[in-house]
């Protein structure tokens, strides 16, 4: 549960009631999300997808006549777009309930692939191989979402596997090929690196790492590295292709690009090519990798919500590039010296939508400068570290921004329907609410 | 994926696309449905408090902004709900993408706590107490859902766990106290018996089991034995209530009471009195018991269909009770010496809407039967089993139905909107369909 802060006054001391909505209502046409890395809202058409799949196909997808058939159609036709979406094929789609499981899943089944083959070795070499590093090796930037991050730690801890978090470059901003290729042990089984980061937008060169690990597998197909991107931030904003990518696995969530709060893992042939373990047992839905009773109307929202990022990604992605660089202009016009953009790297390439800065000066600080504007909604960074809004995040610090300017920084992420007039909106609210904070010092 | 019998003319040889669906809702207004242990459809209050969320609570729960607070309000609110239906207490409800989770996590917990309070025995007492079995063991009845009988088996194949899976009578069909009890071990760590079966739909004897496994933990509170149920067919039907039954956990699953498909998990005290060891690890959300991004519409649905069994559900089942009586009376009516109630057990109760039959007679397989009806929509066990339609339930065979009458077995439960005038249908659809089945031999 989040804390809240004394300095919080809309969410302080209060206790939000069903009643609370239509004031929320009002008040939240004045409001502004720039919070669009944090969740979006669902499109009309998948709103709509969804619905009419509570309504119509609530079958059992499993049951054996036609209410059944509907909902696996229905699932199936989903399966089909979120496939069409990263390049991949339909057979290659589990879904999950969200990214996390995915994340989950995928660390998992490198483990315990490593466990098994490592057991088959030993025993095809009579149980005297001392030499061979008994656990596996998991390899992963230190700047993953925590579904891959606490995955590790907790392995690690509970003496599963080793892990290594590979330091993203202080220049770039990006964990470096090179420095990936190091970290490579006889023993490593996995290498999850996001797509691109939650709070920076920086994209990772995961096509490239691909590239070298694969010339490494070739030398010993038995203790085959294992590669993994959560493309969660992604998705809907580049282009995503698992083909070109070269990754074995890929995440995908659909909260992040206009779909419900389901996700799905890509597997490069799951069981056969590439191996997938379940988690879970029960009722064999997903080809057993994945069992329970589907959740055919989240589902069915995020095949159309695929659909739209496939048919218009193009335009999403342009729409929001030039919003961003207009809401960068503003600041930068703004408050001149003051701003300080924290998400220009040489060399790296950052998402269309994302654009992290920091109002320079004492009592500043992101947290204190959000809970104090009237109508900017953002964040400071991930969601799901809102407890820690004291603190500077380590994202940014690991990026090599200096601490007292990652205290003051701002995640405003911009979405496909923000407008020139919001970005205005938004500089002159934070004109005024720094201009109130420094002279209430 | 359910196999398709040549003899499932619906279903075969066609992959039903959405140009079917129109076809089918012409179909579907002549259909009638009795599945409801498979799935139910969702109420449209439920309906509506799912598509409000959709549209005005999509926010991330953890963003600390209006937004945030507004979905987290929902879901807690949900959470208070849920508690109430159960008799529990919200800090009690755990949410989890549905009930093969909720198992899932209840099973690997109890596996988990053994491991650390064994471990911590085996140092308390310098490592030489020989005699302690080393793994821990499980109870649960035979005739569970694969979400349990499937986890269960996979600790005992990998060497994580002893299980025992005590034989339902073959009188009453429910397990005997005395039988759960003779099968107590001094490892034993977890008990797992579902509230009601899903295909007799027989009620078991879960507050006696509780409350003499109660007495036999005080006398070693270190190697106390978990109770749990599986209440997923027991809810919105009979009344249930977790301070009267005893139980340290309790599985609900939402698509069996009119909700969504998302489930949750009853703990008595979760962390503190009753161990919970996450099976996911993310970003914090639901204590860290179960993280990931908050599926919130779906959450607010299952809140809402909650409130709905706590405020109808006697009316909902003397409904029910009253209907599967009259569908008995009419189908003993038209079928005489020909019908075979499979659900009637000397001394055991019956949940109300759970209907189990056979018509006697070669050729009159259930699956036969009910590929070849017109208009009746049931099964003749778990829609997870579909694909074994062919062989007699496992379920009835134990509860001591002879294998050529269980072969022939149709499961119909009926639901909250079930009538007469559906029975009626039914039970002339049914007596067409065996008599079209009999001139064609």
């Amino acid at each position: 549960m989040a804390k809240q802060s004394d300095d919080i006054p809309l969410v302080t001391g209060h206790t939000f009631t069903h009643n609370d909505f239509h004031h929320y209502s009002e008040m939240n046409q004045d409001r502004i999300y720039m919070d669009y890395n944090a969740t979006t809202p669902l499109e009309p058409e998948v709103i709509q997808a969804i619905t009419e799949a509570l309504e119509d196909a609530w079958g059992n997808p499993s049951s054996n006549y036609i209410a059944g058939a509907k909902a696996k159609a229905l699932i199936n036709q989903s399966r089909e777009s979120v496939a069409r979406m990263v390049g991949g094929r339909a057979e290659d789609i589990i879904f999950t309930s969200g990214g996390t499981e995915a994340n989950n899943l995928v660390i998992n089944t490198a483990v315990e692939h490593f466990r098994r083959n490592y057991q088959a070795a030993k025993q095809g070499e009579g149980d005297h191989n001392g030499d061979m590093a008994c656990l596996p090796h998991i390899i992963a930037s230190n700047v993953e979402h925590d579904s891959v991050k606490l995955v590790a730690e907790h392995l690690q801890k509970s003496g599963k596997a080793e892990v290594t978090f590979v330091p993203v470059s202080r220049v770039t901003a990006h964990v470096e090929v090179e420095d990936i290729m190091a970290a490579v042990r006889p023993n490593t089984c996995l290498i999850s690196v996001m797509l691109a980061n939650n709070e920076t937008g920086v994209i990772m060169p995961l096509q490239e790492i691909c590239q070298r690990v694969k010339s490494l597998n070739k030398q010993c197909e038995r203790f085959r590295i294992l590669l993994h991107t959560d493309a969660a931030q992604a998705l809907g904003k580049i282009r995503v292709d698992v083909c070109e990518l070269g990754v074995d696995y890929l995440t995908i969530v659909g909260h992040k690009f206009y779909a419900p709060r389901v996700g799905a893992l890509y597997v490069n042939g799951p069981g056969t090519k590439t191996p997938l373990y379940p988690m879970l047992f029960g009722g064999g839905q997903e080809r057993k990798f994945r069992p329970g009773t589907e959740n055919t109307p989240m589902i069915a929202g995020l095949g159309k919500a695929a659909e739209l990022v496939t048919s218009n990604l193009t335009d999403y992605a342009s729409h929001m590039q030039s919003i961003k660089l207009y809401l960068e202009q503003q600041l930068e016009a703004v408050f001149g010296d003051k701003i300080r953009i924290n998400n220009h790297f040489p060399g790296s390439d950052i998402l269309p939508n994302t654009c992290n800065v920091s109002i320079l000066g004492p009592g500043l600080q992101g947290w204190r400068v959000l809970s104090n504007c009237a109508r900017l909604l953002a964040s400071v960074g991930a969601a799901c570290h809102s407890d820690n809004v004291h603190r500077p995040s380590h994202i940014l610090l690991s990026c090599g921004i200096p601490s007292d300017v990652a205290a003051n920084a701002l995640r405003l992420s911009v979405g496909r329907g923000t407008t020139k007039e919001d970005v205005d909106a938004v500089v002159e609210d934070l004109r005024e609410t720094v201009q109130l904070l420094e002279e209430a010092r």
